[in-house]
């Protein structure tokens, strides 16, 4: 009797190594171990398992920059747990948010029905961060929000492409090093150089 | 009576849209304007046409970064002149090469076996020039070779989720705002304050 929190990680790695288009149901049935009947006992499509496999991870990283954004943290503070806390989701939810990544277009209408916070929302949360930097003179003015803040996720992102969780590196040491790029690109220079 | 330029432009359009998996033979045919089965005299399958998409574009990429990592130029000017050619890519060949990061799986076999260059001899240019910045004394040498590598083509290929072509920023405007972020971040930051 496999439970669904089996289903879903069994699921997962399928639409990981297989591709969610290319997954079948009885794929998903075959590294479960169980009929593909019982399998919809527990969803009622392949549709709906994306969704399952992706729902909690999503919500909690989320949740969590949310927290970040509002905390009293000075922005370059927030900019660093803000990249350990979305890399460390990726691990601990590896393969689900790799599969969220790579099946976007496919999950974004359900996203927009069932979060509060949608992925535009989440997008606006590193935005507030790098405007925050700037107001406070921590991040130097002349690079334009969006574009440092779609930069950033977009580093982060991209390791669904080249992340292995049994590689050279953990994710707090990629943090580590992203975290150093990104504050030495966003630091308002100048100011360093001066006294006081 | 189209041309295999005029399907391929129409394809891409389509796939980019619709996505490749979603999207049938004969969506393409009803935007090309023609019969499904005149199609079939240009291409055998819908990961052929995926493929004639793809192929000038990365070709065409390809080449001018490995002429980009073979020129004289200091390593910092390369890596300006490495994310100016990628974005500009992605421009000039909109949508075709966001079909391409799109559907990178889908692509990996073949691109394999029909380039000279694969996906991870273009990731070991980038590679190759930050090494060359590392060892030059001009770029610090306490990142990670590859994490930056990654680093930077995720904050280049993500613009596949949110550049628009008609969108407030040019392709050489985003891509002076990322060398600018790139450069910073990378660079020896002691060796500037030092007089001489």
């Amino acid at each position: 009797m496999a439970n669904l929190e089996e289903i879903i990680a069994a699921a997962a790695k399928v639409f990981r190594t297989k591709g969610y288009h290319a997954a079948t149901v009885q794929d998903i049935a075959d590294a479960v171990g169980i009929l593909k009947g019982s399998l919809y006992h527990h969803f009622k499509s392949k549709e709906d398992l994306l969704y399952l496999i992706v729902k909690e991870p999503i919500a909690r990283i989320y949740a969590t920059m949310a927290d970040i954004v509002a905390s009293e943290s000075p922005p370059a503070e927030k900019l660093r747990r803000a990249i350990l806390a979305h890399l460390e989701a990726f691990d601990q939810h590896y393969p689900h948010l790799f599969v969220a990544l790579r099946e976007r277009d496919e999950m974004k209408r359900r996203f927009r029905e069932q979060f509060k916070l949608s992925p535009t929302q989440y997008e606006r949360c590193w935005q507030q961060i790098v405007r925050e930097g700037i107001k406070s003179g921590d991040f130097r003015p002349d690079l334009d929000v969006h574009v440092v803040s779609y930069g950033l996720l977009g580093m982060l992102n991209w390791l669904h492409t080249w992340y292995d969780p049994r590689g050279r590196l953990s994710v707090r040491e990629i943090a580590d090093q992203f975290s150093a790029l990104a504050l030495a690109g966003l630091a308002r220079g100048p100011r360093r150089t001066r006294p006081g």
